[in-house]
């Protein structure tokens, strides 16, 4: 007989992103440990922390648009976070903010804050990729082991599903399509905001594991827009690569709302050891 | 009997973005007055201007990835850049870069640098769009009048030629589909670099002017990744609209060399009085 592992303790994405204000636009955080992948904290997550600075200092609620530069990685623990009002407008709001550690910059963005209508509509919008169907009941929870065998704690905290098709490479069976989708949800069903979805862009494995696994693909650069508040419950993701060329391959992402209405979009650079 | 028009005057990219150094990390630009749509700066333009200060700057020698947020436009005539190392890493470089006039920022960047080799293959591009097929000599030339009659100074700077199945908004019968796809050159043939790639991916008109003209669409946001050094001669140019929602609307541009290698991939977010 043998006992059922005991569920991981849970850290909610609100916990995990707490601010304490150190004085005017200076903040402490702390990066949690199980929000890593092979005990290295995910990009999309400081992201988050940086953008909650943004709309802490400006006079607009909702981050639009985010791009940060990745300098190197913080350890997990405490972090400063500075956030600078470049531009107050009446319609958007203009932030740089960064993350130090131990005295060195970690990451450092440029948000742009605004005020999201939850009422407004789509006006066109025949650009976007076709939202996949398959549904949430339909796709398997990603396990928290690469296909290396490294930790990817962050995936006992949130829970990412991939739909069969896509999901080969768990198996060792990769597409060559370089694209992954299915749903992702935060610890405890809590909802996605702004601010959320800035880490939701990067929550994703690298789109390039469903060509050929490759180690750690460290992003460079990730650029985030938010375009509409999504409703509460679980997001649908797209992952998709575009191109490998002289060791950087960049990848889109995309998040639907479970109605269907794209909320975010975002391309990051990275590196990794192909090409 | 009447005179043929006389050729306006060239001012080629590279003497519109040249910097003189007036401290250690601060340059003085002066904002060409024909690189402008309607007498405003071109976008691109200002980034690659910031673009070249964080070379100048930086032990690397090429822009390899590139954000920029816009927070007011500048006049054109002098500005001052500044630009600081943020990180110096073997591989690469990380810059912050901004331009103000008159003490007041107007355009702020962060900036990767890298050493691109012009030796490297792509070793996967299968999630790059396909590169269309249209040649030079069957694109016409865009005019340097907006469908609302605005003198688009920089037209007559740059030449862009467009596929005769992407330029019906300029008789005023746009196609719907939110693309635009066709060929730039410089002024007098100057071959296209990392610097005016950054240039490149802003140079098209708005790709909503292929489903419905709104008249200014200014850029909020605009990331650049340039992918591989492109070979002299003219590029090959898909400028797409993805989503109008909420009076903002996001692009991507893709920019071919003419042998048909992607060197450089763009996302934009810009205003836009629909929806």
């Amino acid at each position: 007989m043998t006992m059922p592992a005991p569920s991981p303790p849970r850290f909610p994405f609100a916990e995990v992103t707490t601010l304490a204000a150190s004085g005017p636009g200076h903040f402490h955080a702390e990066v949690n440990d199980q929000w890593t992948i092979g005990g290295k904290p995910n990009g999309g997550y400081l992201l988050a922390l940086l953008g909650r600075a943004a709309v802490f200092v400006s006079q607009h609620g909702h981050v639009i648009a985010a791009s940060a530069h990745y300098l190197r990685s913080p350890e997990t623990g405490p972090v400063a976070i500075e956030a600078e009002v470049l531009r107050t407008g009446r319609a958007a709001s203009h932030v740089r903010a960064r993350m130090c550690q131990d005295g060195r910059a970690c990451v450092e963005a440029l948000v742009t804050t605004s005020q999201l209508d939850g009422a407004t509509a789509p006006y066109w919008d025949y650009g976007s990729p076709e939202v996949s169907q398959v549904a949430y009941e339909d796709c398997q929870r990603l396990a928290s082991r690469s296909p290396s065998g490294m930790r990817v704690a962050i995936m006992e905290q949130i829970e990412v599903r991939l739909e069969p098709e896509t999901s080969g490479f768990t198996t060792g069976v990769p597409s060559g399509r370089g694209e992954l989708r299915g749903w992702l949800s935060l610890p405890n069903g809590e909802s996605f905001d702004p601010t959320s979805l800035l880490f939701a862009v990067d929550a994703f494995p690298p789109a390039t594991f469903d060509i050929e696994f490759a180690g750690w693909v460290p992003t460079l650069e990730l650029t985030v827009y938010v375009r509409a508040l999504p409703m509460p419950g679980p997001v649908r993701v797209l992952q998709r690569a575009q191109l490998i060329d002289a060791q950087r391959v960049d990848e889109s992402c995309f998040i639907w709302d479970h109605r269907g209405r794209l909320v975010a979009h975002a391309t990051q650079l990275a590196g990794i050891r192909l090409g």
